[in-house]
């Protein structure tokens, strides 16, 4: 039985954390690993809310970390499945950063990170599909088949000549 | 010259939270030191962004616990300033928490912290005043001037006889 | 069979703690979520020594952050059950810190948590009496039973006229 | 004046790590989220012991997670720079689990982290260049170039006809 | 101008620690070196009773984990200073557990660190002298003697002919 | 049937640290209780290298802290097994430390740890014979009986009379 699609929208997880010492570097600003883990937890609810299954991280694909961020910053993440592809499900991630000072608040990077939804045993087990609405949702669901193409031939799991959308990124 | 009125919807922080193992006791639930932990920095943000000030946390008013929250399930603080009087914000929270296996959303207690605004000396500094639009931020707007008159009374503060909303409470 | 009393006096938890780098906020105070999660974890052991069974928050009732605690002040939790109830216990704490430099202890706050005993399901178990001996625990066991009955008047469980002891407060 | 060269091997780095429970999910396995964290502060060594300066985490180019890491096993992550850019540096890092009950070291995944050394301000600063000696550190030497590449087509800032090195590895 | 001496009982200091999972081992137990960690801050707090200075652990002097300390057990630390020396302070700690389950208290080991007094720029301080009163706050201030000079033989700094109260020990 | 004897360089266990805020005091320094933690963990590692069993911490004999480690330093603690007894292992460590600015490494401390392997029920089990092969190897594999035998004599279990080891030291 085919299990019943699920929204984008519905995969959504705001995650808020504000940049405390421990945090921080020699410079008083955050470091890219605690970064890191806060992106993974936010970005497994949205694996889970998707789902509705344990989810465990299979890979980080990309991000960049572009601009400082300070102590006392407030950091949200944005994270939402983009695409799920059998038992595995992408994860975009936008994050903001709040000034404390002045409280505007600046988009200072994207994240992508791979779930992959398994049993009580830890064995993988398929999800549902995702189905994009927005003109953004659906731009990172085509992405998507290019990323994990991408990925194959680095992994030389699959020939370049067949990766007919990753072809298209590098007008070939 | 007076602050630009903020609504109350801007001042909504939304935070996402993992039961880890460190975050339960024996019975293996979340313990309430970590829960009152989190609201404390949720409201802190949902004050700042009402005042874009430093906020400090003044009190909490009532934190009722009415069910166990498991390892592993996600706990979502949603929080916004109910009012404003001169440095102070209340902050009202309704925390949601999903159960990991089925996923099902349910609100499991609400909390009010009150925060105030400082300079850099830690001075109390004025704050905007709120403006509440839905029906819900309206009777919780209502309820902020009792609650202070009610902790005004408590602390000895003001005479019972002089709240005249607390009054209405008490069938008085 | 009825268990056997317990003097206030027995169930005195002390907590020493030292504020570090990562408890403190922008303003190198101490963040008060920090100090409401050791209070629980005080609160927690006093319940614990009163009924020697499993206990969970039930409710923080009131908490007052008077003044800023610094980075490197040492902060010293004294909590005591001020009553029990059935099942639940009222803990008092008082909270003291003593100045790095100085080392004069300063009283910052009060505050009061229930906590309820419960048995291995989480099921509420009655604990025994408390016995209130010096007069300062007089004076709290007196005031519990005030401080339950406001709480079950504002959750809409009691009538403020059955309310006895709390008219008093309110000299009505 | 030309800064003296850098041997790979002098920018090894060894951590250790012991696998607590806060560190794992409800599977009982380590969180992704943990092992970024981990490989972050390594790779920041590494990097350090390179440039002698302040490193901070410009990307994470690719992580994947093959295989679960159990409560109680022993995780050690090897890293080495394998290239340095101007100011950047990429950090290969390899990670072995042993585990607690057989004591057998098990490789279970790479990463590769890209760093950016800067002054006091924050300004990025350059670099002494790479000397790799071993097979290992030769191949990851020419692929480091290769990733980069990558990495400048994907941000749309080298027009995939210049990329050289990268086209080899399409077999264009 | 000589300082005025400090009672024993004046730097007392009372620690109380629940075990919570983060702090055990694959077998559930207490962790050795979280307890270490917690004793630190216990003797520091009561070097700091004694000096009112900052004071910088120098040394830990034998320590012995006898019993296993169960998740969930409560962990008191008592810590007085035993004997002062120019700057330096020994600390002497009596650790107990209460078992969470039947709430006995079992003294499960004991503990002596070494602090000096330091100044903003890290220079070693006098300290006041220190008076025992209770019968083992004078065994425990003679021990600190023989203790002292044990300590400089082992490290080359005094001859075993010298060390007059350690030879007592000896029965040389 | 006799277990086959481990080489002291196989329980070579390198744990690589950098501290972080919250590892500091008043002072900006590593507080002595995060290295005795970090230690524990580095020393529980290399008597599970040694044993291939569960491993708890027996005693701490001794630790020194001979300069302050500042934050942003790198920390690399060195654990090997120097002896086993029967059940116990002692760990000696050697700790460095690397000035993050000029990237010098400068050897801090020594520090010596007894472990003890046990088994599911923590019962003592007996561990392999220690091998030391290099001259540094074979002298602590020497100083561990005399440590032994001081011990037993301070714990009141060995005559000074037997101590044979032991009398060498104090030439006696």
């Amino acid at each position: 039985m085919p299990q019943k699609k699920v929204k984008a929208i519905d995969t959504l997880c705001i995650a808020t954390e504000l940049v405390l010492p421990n945090d921080t570097n020699t410079l008083g600003n955050l470091m890219g690993g605690r970064l890191l883990h806060w992106m993974d937890i936010a970005a497994a609810v949205s694996a889970h809310r998707h789902s509705h299954r344990i989810v465990v991280t299979a890979s980080v694909n990309n991000v960049s970390f572009n601009q400082p961020i300070k102590f006392g910053d407030i950091v949200t993440i944005s994270a939402k499945v983009s695409r799920a592809f059998n038992s595995s499900m992408e994860v975009f991630m936008d994050v903001w950063v709040e000034n404390n000072a002045e409280g505007k608040k600046v988009k200072c990077n994207e994240a992508i990170y791979t779930f992959v939804a398994v049993d009580q045993l830890g064995n993988p087990i398929n999800v549902p599909e995702l189905i994009p609405e927005s003109e953004e949702e659906k731009q990172r669901f085509a992405g998507a088949l290019r990323r994990k193409q991408l990925a194959l031939i680095l992994a030389g799991k699959m020939k370049p000549s067949e990766a007919t959308e990753l072809k298209a990124l590098f007008d070939i």
